[in-house]
């Protein structure tokens, strides 16, 4: 039997690069399955069922809910959107690493959910940096970069629940780091009773 | 300011390979140092002060206990064996990782003093591997072999309380996974909280 895989949760401030990084994860290794979210929003050009999202009626999101079927959920803009247990229970027993973007809410149900998670926060490299992406290029209106700049300091409350806070520099070095951090994961000795019982049993 | 070091306790059954491993690492990187313990056994031909062992007398030995100039220390042999802060304290802050081979009581004794430690407990592959090499080339006694084994069954019970359980197959891959996972414990965001802070101000 495979090991069991890990659920990385991806956090960070808009502008980090978490897609990117995602995207980078998911090419360069196999040993990774993005988690889809359902959602009850209508599919736009392009998008796929079960590739993008599982698109849901608001009925079948509900009944989704009442049968304990979301890991977390959330209202946005008036669309439901939430993580489908099955889906990432299935991945993880086959061995995969499981990737959900999420912001800090979610992340922390799904850390009650899944207790071995690992939450991962990104971050531009500098407060400069990342003021200067939230500023866009000057063309941005002054309510518009306030109103990103509230959901960043939003979004930094809760960076001390995370357990790990990552520089996204540059975004080879920092797939690679990511990439680290879920292999040292892995040799956790928690993770590893069936073989530390092995050889337990061996002596 | 560089950022603090990391103390990093490294275990395992004997035979693990840790000795092998501890070189390696000084070796290839210069950001680990090597904690040095004091002892009141009499110095061998070739150790040095300083570089085996600080060697003091009972009378020292015992006003460091006294003075608390020691993380922990055991008697063994009718000798003490243990482990000066001061050093500890003066290359973390240095930002050095220090390594400190030590047994599972001395561990979780350092894991108080230094709740921040890492602790890691090396094994070899499997429990044929760690049996054949207890066993030694079959020119042990039989009482040799099963104290032996009493020792490993001893170490072996106390392995859930480290962070990291980590098989040592191949000493050059396992020194770079050990490194790997130290370069993953600095990315904790609990460690990253004069980082945090200045990105959080900025904002």
């Amino acid at each position: 039997m495979a090991e069991k895989g890990i659920l990385l949760v991806v956090s960070g401030f808009s502008g980090a690069g978490k897609g990117t990084l995602l995207k980078a994860l998911l090419e360069k290794y196999d040993s990774y399955a993005l988690s889809i979210s359902a959602t009850t929003r209508a599919p736009r050009a392009g998008e796929q069922e079960g590739r993008e999202y599982f698109f849901k009626t608001r009925e079948e999101f509900e009944a989704m809910i009442q049968a304990g079927e979301l890991v977390e959920y959330a209202s946005y803009v008036g669309n439901y959107y939430g993580t489908p247990r099955a889906y990432v229970e299935e991945q993880l027993s086959l061995g995969r690493d499981v990737i959900l973007e999420i912001e800090i809410q979610g992340a922390l149900k799904i850390k009650e959910h899944f207790p071995d998670s690992v939450l991962l926060f990104l971050s531009p490299p500098s407060a400069k940096e990342l003021r200067r992406r939230l500023e866009g290029r000057g063309t941005e209106s002054r309510e518009v970069v306030e109103s990103r700049m509230t959901r960043a300091r939003e979004e930094a409350v809760g960076i001390e629940e995370y357990d790990y806070f990552v520089v996204n520099d540059e975004i080879h070095a920092c797939a690679e780091q990511v990439h680290g951090i879920m292999q040292s994961e892995h040799a956790r000795a928690f993770r590893s009773q069936a073989l530390i019982e092995k050889i337990r049993s061996g002596l």
